[in-house]
């Protein structure tokens, strides 16, 4: 029974009469020698918490006044025990630990229960006991493993099972999964002689090589790979799988890649007809037509739908007069245009008669086969770029440039023999989303790019760190990099992250090919999933770069032109924070079809509901939990990041729904709550990120490469939940034991995943001619 | 009185009979209305929360059964109240509000007592509504300022003070301070036609553009600024700020001119005598002698004191013999070695006899005049880097080069006629620590430059942000980017940390220049400093470069530059991890001078004597405080971060102290610390920045910038505090309510910062033609 006074004061008088030795041999105290151990040995107890300790136990009028006045003898924080009484108290608990089973020690608190109830007469351990050992795991934990020291065997290695040395090659082919054939045939490719890298050529050199390897790519047949039959292989996942392969090697020549048969290739086979793909898809994936995906203006990025080229009509001539109306309207940054494009898929405003049609692509020529600018077009270079240097980028503009009526790309929308505009998709948002829609693919690739550009740059650190020793102890060889925890910290965390972010994307992947799939989903997927890839890519590259020192500042160790290039990722395809917006929206939608109409009690029942059932998922016990077994399950972690994301975006539903209740103009109320639904996207891209983990390892059957993955999806999930603990504890999900078990558990995951990472990052068999660092190569050591 | 029962599952029964509209005259119900209608129209309390309120209220035996019904009624989450219903219940609120006195009603519970007092016959708030009323605020604030709707007229911008538009100048001769005449002079010199940008330059043209850049600051006189007179002006400080104000130009010419007049010529300042300086300073500042800094090596960066290159005293001709034993012993990254350095100070291990001195710094000769590489050196050119292109980073090795005795830079340490060694100090660790700490104004530079970094990158994206427009309401213009709260939140807490670290940078140089300070602590001042200001930097260029979009990769815009440049500021001058570590072990040491030979003991009432006294600042209830006013408070923010750094340290204390005890070897036990050292000097360093930043406002006269300053200290103080929250909570420290609202008023002083950033980064005076970009030119639009 709780007592209601606690007696603070009295709590620091000090008993000085109690003599330490002796008292080990006090039955009363029992249950709370291991604790007193690990309280004092562990060196990580504040004084206030050790004082905290006193103060709950005494709480409790069923421990008697002696045991109480001998327990705080043991704590008092003014008069510690000596090394030597500790050493004494250590060797008693050790040996009667000995005496007990494994299974009856698991934690401290456990070991002072099964000591009590072994050693002492009777054999009783007490409710008030019980619940007093409960209260300070509680308050004032992690007191979870015994360690060694106190005869325990458990240290979080054993319980989660030590990772077996396992079979590289085989997780190789779990991580190439069905995506095998290409991904070899691109190793294949990338490692002949012809794609070495060259030393810093200038700009006009390296574009020129760029296009010279691109074209080799083509040669290949790779560029035809998403093109539908018999134009192509009518394979998209394969053609996504090839160009982040090249994320590996020169992003210029990735991004060129993706600019060719990709965004300018891809727009004709998705937005134009047959006639089209007749007379232009062989072309393009020979790289015999090189071309520009002419959409990004000045004036307009992220904001398409307010691009201002405009494309006239013209019933006389029975052509579009294609025009750039003012400097701000001129198309910036498309890759292919300051040298070798020669035609251009280009978004213009379809202008009919008297009606504005929208947003629309139409063909235009740029230049003739010689390379000669054609007249009506100006192009200017955009000249030197943070990165990406090998990629002609440039700005066009048109000055009432004249193109036939079937230079229209006519899917979606066409002008007939009459002149009359038509399209089976009337509404002219709708239409606009659809056009746009088809062009997913560029996010699902840079996103997924991404993640190798992430691979490529640990495989450098991870393998440099078990190489370069700095510092060390007095006698003997310096300590390995990877030794070091702030070292493991900046790169296996990192390392996990990697391994989610690729199994989400092959998930992805799928979702893209499966032409049959939610479009809205796939579209929101790839958003997210950009925005926090791309993100996660650049991060990383910078932590590489730092744990390689000044070796990482050298060009030749290729972790800078990756900083450089990928550095883009964050903006192109989607400003990144304009896409976790998007994400954001598509998560409210999901609250039903016709949020905007719903009403208040419709909403806040719905509400109710949802956040009730998600709630229930959890009792109080686990949200307090000390337990590392729970914590680092994968059921325990996702439902964490389920609650989370849940909790966010009703939040986010709600501050909407009031904004707009209260005649807040719709854009406006989104505005006024874009820190919150960047927070909303980011919980649901870290959920299905996790989720996607969590599922690959199950899948896994080789038990020793399971065992290593799911060490380290357990790590992942415990990064991203220690990222937010303050949230967590701020909305009463823990208490701050759990979060300070958590920080604990995971720092033991990093040293553990650490032990093996150099496994971890040579699964993911980059070619070493494509890899290329010298400080990485396993070659010259 | 506390009830003992909460009837959860009776709260959450449907008491349907109750009428809104009807009950809003139930006085019983009056002090709670207030914060009735704020939980509905915020939008911002999850349903748990509302229920929880509910169950609050019914914990309270005083408040009657008719009233805790109605308000369940009205707080229902499955039947929430109509907007009518709602907005008849701010009518009548507004209406009751209007008779009150502002002071009344600051807060949304006062203007419920201030309401039921004033409204209520008898006009007595019970002590258990009172109590109820307390628990709600503590539970399920933030309930602060009374929203506009009710009447209130207490917004954030208006309890802070609306930043007055101030004086743009006066703020600049604020942040110049005192050294306004150098700045003035850089900016003078730095705006000459010879200093403008050239495009993209291959390596070769750009480092010779370098040299003739460097040579023109030489002819300046600003080579020689540190160097005692009569050879210099004998004043560091002007030294190290015209080396800071090169961080806006270009950061090749930066470094350059900091390892020829800093590096090389500033160790035979300190490190030589008399005879070196007569021989060498005039040359060196005039860069007839263009000299290298060889210290680090291939094998070793940051572990200096295991450098291995040598050099044998020979008695026979009195010579040293340099000498490189193998590869990993070549120095390695010399700046000016590839190209144009001529003489180079050598660290290497000073042998004399058979007795191995340890790193000494000596002078050898490397090309003659004409630039021919002398016999017995052997120079490899590091090449391409991943910035800062225009130096000509080198590799040398040497092979048994003869140099005479008085090649040796001997202010500490000498060779005699008689080929004995001798030095004042004893000790070699101590000899070597002196002499390794009179270079301390490499990282005071570097850190203080890594802050000019980010006042470029900020004011190039601030200005763009307030030009730039996109995406916006159905009609009219498109919203600019700074009013975006995403953007906001990107930029402007980065330029109020950029604030923050040029105050503490102000400091430390005249730490720097005062030659009879305390330089252990200069030197874990400059370390942290150092390490967290080029992080800083870093980051804050690459937040600059995103938020400007495609226009921010574009070379001539200079944020790609100043990233790939900045980005070895991490590194060089000494590895940001490793400083974090030399930082912890300086804060270990303020404990006492003989802290590993204190006992146990003695540690112990040390530590629990510190923390009671640190404990005693706060009381529970500043804990739990939801005040706007507090948070925003100087002495708050700062007993804050006061308190987190002593805990911090104490318990890493504790760990080490532990370790040792129990037979860890001191730098295992280290090792085994690192992450929480690493938090321990990130703790310091916000410490440090925040107090520097609230002392510069302090002393502030100008009353309308002191206001924005005040505002902009205060959003600093809040971010560190928000981003550790997590600790913050799990500590005891912070209640949710309390993590809240910091998140709330974090946000709203963005945007009120964001109102008048503009001025705050033209009061940088970034000259036009250094910041250059166009995207930022006030003349060109």
């Amino acid at each position: 029974m709780r007592a209601t006074g606690f007696g603070v004061s009295a709590g620091m008088s000090k008993p000085m009469a109690i003599d330490l030795a002796t008292s080990i041999d006090d039955d009363r105290l029992r249950p709370f020698l291991p604790l007193v151990y690990v309280a004092w040995s562990d060196g990580e107890l504040a004084p206030e918490e050790v004082t905290g300790i006193c103060e709950l136990v005494a709480g409790y009028s069923g421990i008697d006044e002696d045991c109480q006045v001998a327990l705080r003898r043991w704590l008092d924080p003014l008069d510690p025990p000596t090394p030597q009484e500790l050493e004494a108290l250590r060797l008693q608990i050790a040996e009667w630990a000995e005496s007990l089973s494994v299974e009856a020690a698991g934690s401290v608190v456990e070991l002072g229960v099964a000591i009590a109830e072994s050693t002492r007469p009777g054999a009783i351990v007490t409710g008030d006991e019980m619940s007093a050992l409960a209260d300070i795991q509680t308050e004032y934990g992690p007191f979870g493993p015994v360690p060694a020291v106190l005869g325990g065997p458990i240290r979080l290695r054993d319980l989660i099972e030590p990772a077996a040395p396992f079979d590289t090659e085989r997780l190789t082919s779990i991580l190439d999964g069905k995506h095998t054939r290409i991904r070899n045939r691109m190793r294949a490719v990338l490692t002949r002689p012809e794609f070495a890298y060259p030393d810093q050529p200038d700009r006009d050199a390296y574009r020129e090589l760029v296009l010279v390897w691109t074209r080799i790519l083509a040669d290949e047949g790779l560029g035809v790979l998403s093109y539908p039959e018999p134009h192509g292989s009518g394979d998209p996942a394969s053609f996504v799988v090839a160009f982040t392969m090249l994320g590996h090697h020169d992003l210029s020549l990735m991004t060129k890649f993706g600019v060719q048969f990709g965004l300018f290739g891809g727009s004709i086979a998705r937005l134009g007809s047959a006639r089209h793909h007749d007379e232009y898809l062989a072309a393009v994936g020979s790289l015999a037509l090189p071309g520009c995906f002419a959409m990004t203006e000045t004036g307009h990025g992220s904001n398409v739908r307010d691009l201002e080229t405009i494309a006239v009509y013209d019933p006389d001539t029975d052509e579009f007069v294609v025009d750039t109306p003012n400097d701000l309207a001129r198309k910036d940054y498309i890759g292919n245009a300051a040298a070798h494009g020669q035609l251009a898929v280009v978004f213009a405003r379809l202008i009919v008669g008297d009606a504005d049609n929208g947003v629309h692509a139409i063909l235009v020529p740029i230049r003739d086969a010689d390379g000669t600018v054609l007249p009506g077009v100006t192009i200017e270079d955009n000249a030197g770029k943070g990165g990406l240097n090998g990629v002609d980028n440039g700005r066009i503009s048109f000055d009432h440039v004249h193109v036939p009526r079937a230079a229209l790309l006519d899917r979606f929308a066409s002008v007939d023999d009459h002149g009359v505009y038509h399209s089976d998709i009337p509404n002219p948002d709708r239409r606009f989303f659809t056009m746009i829609g088809t062009l997913v693919g560029g996010r699902v690739s840079v996103g997924a790019a991404s993640v190798n550009v992430a691979k490529s740059v640990l495989t450098t650190a991870i393998r440099y760190a078990h190489r370069r020793r700095q510092f060390g102890p007095a006698i003997g060889a310096e300590t390995l990099l990877i030794d070091y925890p702030v070292h493991q910290q900046e790169l296996i965390p990192r390392l996990a992250a990697t391994y989610a972010y690729h199994f989400a994307f092959e998930n992805l992947i799928s979702d893209y090919a499966d032409q049959e799939g939610d479009q809205r989903k796939l579209e929101a997927e790839a958003a997210g999933l950009k925005a926090y890839a791309s993100w996660h890519a650049i991060d990383t590259v910078q932590a590489a770069r730092e744990a390689c020192g000044g070796q990482g500042y050298l060009a030749v160790n290729r972790l800078t032109s990756m900083r450089a290039d990928a550095d883009i990722f964050t903006t192109y395809e989607g400003d990144n924070t304009v896409l976790t917006q998007l994400v954001a929206k598509a998560l409210l939608s999901e609250f039903g079809q016709q949020f905007e109409s719903m009403n208040a009690t419709a909403m806040a029942r719905y509400l109710f509901h949802r956040a009730s059932s998600t709630l229930v998922e959890a009792s109080p016990v686990t949200l307090s939990t000390t337990d590392s077994d729970q914590l680092v399950d994968a059921g325990w972690q996702i439902s964490q990041l389920r609650w989370r994301e849940a909790h966010v975006v009703e939040s986010l539903a709600q501050r909407v729904k009031k904004r707009i209740e209260v005649g807040t103009e719709p854009t406006e109320a989104f505005v006024q709550v874009q820190s919150h639904a960047a927070t909303a996207a980011a919980c649901h891209v870290e959920l299905v990120t996790l989720e996607a983990f969590v599922s690959a390892v199950d899948e896994i059957g080789d038990e020793s490469v399971r065992r290593a993955l799911d060490s380290l999806r357990a790590l992942h999930g415990m990064s991203v939940i220690r990222a937010n603990l303050g949230w967590f504890q701020e909305h009463g999900r823990f208490s701050g034991a759990t979060s300070r078990q958590i920080r604990k558990v995971h720092q033991q995951l990093i040293q553990e995943v650490a032990a093996y990472s150099l496994a971890l990052v040579d699964a993911f068999a980059i070619p070493e001619q494509v890899l290329a660092a010298p400080i990485a190569a396993y070659t010259n050591d």
